[in-house]
């Protein structure tokens, strides 16, 4: 199959940022409710291992957007357990 | 910089079992718990389009680790939001 460069950068590209877009919703949900206890603290570790797998993948192949992407899916979830962990000490206050 | 191809393939497979582990664990604490209420719905909507944009990314470059990855990522796209529609829905009817 003669492989179009451009179609994959974009395929690419979206499926990156909506992958983040849906982090991002997450982390806007964790706020207004300011509850995350039902997210899974390792879904958080892996995928931010994972992304750090990808972004060395990106530096090697020096591939701007994997690392780009996987720069941002990290700091999206340094976010989210971040706040998680606010919370579930928040939620263990009230508890207590 | 010199691109060593097994390198790539093991970061790459790594990678993406790490974070289908990560979907595994969310997927086990939710079966645990009955409870997914703070998990976005949008998160998993907006990842599953993620993943089929990269699973035509990987029919068009003929890649079966990719096509593989995202099969099994929307695989559990797919569950975690099964589980999330009923563990919802059962937590409204014990409110009512």
């Amino acid at each position: 199959m003669e492989v179009d460069g451009t179609l994959l950068t974009i395929l690419g590209i979206t499926a990156g940022v909506l992958i983040l877009t849906g982090w991002v919703e997450q982390i806007y949900k964790g706020y207004k409710t300011k509850r995350l206890n039902d997210v899974s603290k390792f879904l958080m570790i892996f995928i931010a291992a994972g992304s750090i797998l990808w972004l060395i993948y990106g530096i090697v192949v020096s591939d701007v957007f994997i690392i780009g992407t996987n720069l941002a899916g990290l700091t999206l979830m340094i976010i989210v357990s971040t706040m998680k962990k606010r919370y579930d000490n928040l939620s263990k206050i009230k508890q207590s």
